[in-house]
């Protein structure tokens, strides 16, 4: 029987305290449902680190972390001490490069106990995932500036699009769609506006929808689908956009459920190739680090898409149940959410409903 | 006493519906304020123009419209008869190139009548304006695809921000949210993804607020941004992106209040070299065209924008007061915001109370 093995790196700010209620539901599940998992703590990939080796991470952290099953992650940044390109760029931008996690994976789903800022909408009503390409697009590292300081000054930066970057994002969008009950597959697109790399884009979805004739698709333009993420978030089920499509349309998804601060993401590579990263949404809030007061429940959840990831689904499944009946219950929330509970009460919560 | 000339342009689908009321309010606002306003209309930008010359418009558009105060236009665009970057791209974007046009603003409002998505908020919650770079940035022209149909092809397309372009549409942010009781401008970037455009744009934001010490500014990433359109649109007075991040916020901020459907835009030459363009912010709406059920509010709306862009600001005032009225009285309301008048019946009751 398989033992995963899996790095633990809680990084900054609350993520050193909301890592340890994710372990304590990991752990508590894991336990329930037979499953054996060995995890290894990291201290890279953080300020704390940074300050005393110069450098984000050691020089071999491939070796150290590139053979686990998955990596378990807090949160990374805190711009008043070290900017952003540094941290980010130096950690969470490196892992989904060079461990091609090509796949950034969001659930938006209404929870139980969350208030949601639209009008009228009721748990159960909102449920879709969002599928975000991970590694081109317009984070390319390609550009430059010319004539600085004068008026004629400029800057450029590329946004780049592979045949082999595109086909396999919308591959791994498809087949989610088709594994769904209704099958709805929605792209995001500005083909109307950026007009050499979205209409490529287009292009692709439309050669890849003939492999999937059971995956009812369709496409709108950037613009306007944030405005129907508002006006009719009932519509979705799986939609699929370009990493900066992707990256604002899967935190406009969760704002549109209430709050960013539960949101889990999965930074994934399909083929296993390298392990991938699961993380909250949410950042290091350095505002409200050390407090013990922040959500971990977008950690939590977190894991419960590592456990899915690694093929364990029934843990997993047990561990989103519980989260939605600890949201459901105002002593157990937190105080974002309007309950009372402390981040150490909160994920005790979940543990025991695991 | 300045008589103006206005280029009255109806474009396609309800563009020919709306526009007929959006002249009705305009010369009846114009009466009762003392403004006199000669209005020439043409038929081209539309594909009814298309269908006979083969062209959007004619080879000398520049000559017929080019001295013109303002253009007034409707809609264009209908994706089954002509693909949109023939329509568009032939029409609308050349204006706005042209005519250097390197303003797109657009009023983010929640008005009396109109039902928010957002759960608890009223009119005079929501009262922001989107400023949108309309010239450069992701709606470049350069670009290409190389190795087509193998497995190394590739596609690239350059975003590109010059001084000179950034510097004024920032200068106008500024003065706007210097101009507004708040005096608050929001900049709209993602330094920490977009890493050599992005940062640039900071950089100006950085120089220009220099110029406006009365002035608080602050910045969101963009995917944070378009979150706290949802829960905190109250937070917003004056809103400034590049381009694309615009052109979302621009409608994604008209959907947080209520519907796309009654927003204006202007596509504005500060300078006056060259005619600004007034235009309602829906497309040509052919599943709805022809029924005589449009909502006229967004042309009407433009129409106000058109007679403040020229200095008339009372009769600018009058017309969007009696919007206000027009719309808080359901029977006079079209049918989607749950009203039962046509098209000419709100334009007609928009005009009364002028
Ligand atoms: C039609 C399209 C090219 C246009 C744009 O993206 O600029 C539209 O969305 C707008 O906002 O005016
Ligand atoms: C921190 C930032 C670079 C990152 C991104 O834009 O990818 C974040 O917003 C995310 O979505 O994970």
């Amino acid at each position: 029987k398989k033992q995963y093995r899996v790095a633990v790196i809680p990084g900054d700010g609350i993520g050193k305290e909301v890592a340890p209620e994710g372990l304590r539901v990991l752990e508590q599940a894991a336990k329930k449902h037979g499953v054996s998992v060995h995890f290894d703590h990291f201290d890279f990939a953080s300020w704390d680190y940074y300050e005393k080796h110069g450098e984000m991470m050691p020089e071999d952290w491939k070796a150290k972390i590139g053979k686990h099953d998955a990596i378990y992650f807090g949160a990374v940044g805190w711009p008043a001490k070290i900017p952003d390109h540094v941290s980010l760029w130096g950690s969470l931008i490196k892992f989904r490069r060079e461990f091609d996690q090509y796949v950034n994976l969001r659930p938006v789903r209404l929870m139980p106990g969350v208030p949601s800022p639209l009008a009228n909408r009721k748990p159960g009503d909102i449920d879709f995932w969002v599928v975000r390409e991970n590694t081109e697009g317009e984070y390319s590292s390609v550009g430059g500036r010319m004539f600085p300081d004068t008026d004629r000054e400029f800057v450029t930066q590329q946004t780049v699009m592979t045949r082999i970057g595109v086909d396999r994002i919308l591959k791994f969008a498809f087949e989610l769609a088709q594994s769904r009950p209704k099958k709805h597959l929605t792209s995001a697109t500005k083909s109307n506006g950026i007009s050499i790399t979205m209409p490529y884009w287009d292009e692709r979805v439309e050669a890849m929808a003939k492999n999937y004739p059971k995956v009812k698709w369709d496409k709108y333009h950037i613009d306007i689908l944030t405005a129907n993420f508002v006006l009719h978030p009932d519509w979705f089920d799986v939609v699929v956009g370009s990493n900066l499509f992707g990256d604002i349309l899967s935190d406009l998804g969760p704002a549109c459920t209430g709050t960013i601060g539960i949101a889990p993401s999965g930074n994934i590579n399909p083929e296993g190739h390298f392990p991938s990263v699961f993380e909250p949404v949410h950042g290091s809030a350095p505002d409200i680090a050390g407090q013990g007061i922040a959500n971990p429940i977008g950690m939590i959840w977190s894991g419960a898409m590592m456990l899915e990831h690694l093929g364990e689904k029934q843990a997993a499944a047990s561990i989103v149940a519980a989260i939605e009946r600890t949201l459901g219950e105002r002593t157990l929330r937190t105080r974002d959410l309007g309950g009372n509970a402390d981040t150490v009460a909160c994920g005790k919560a979940v543990a025991e409903m695991v």
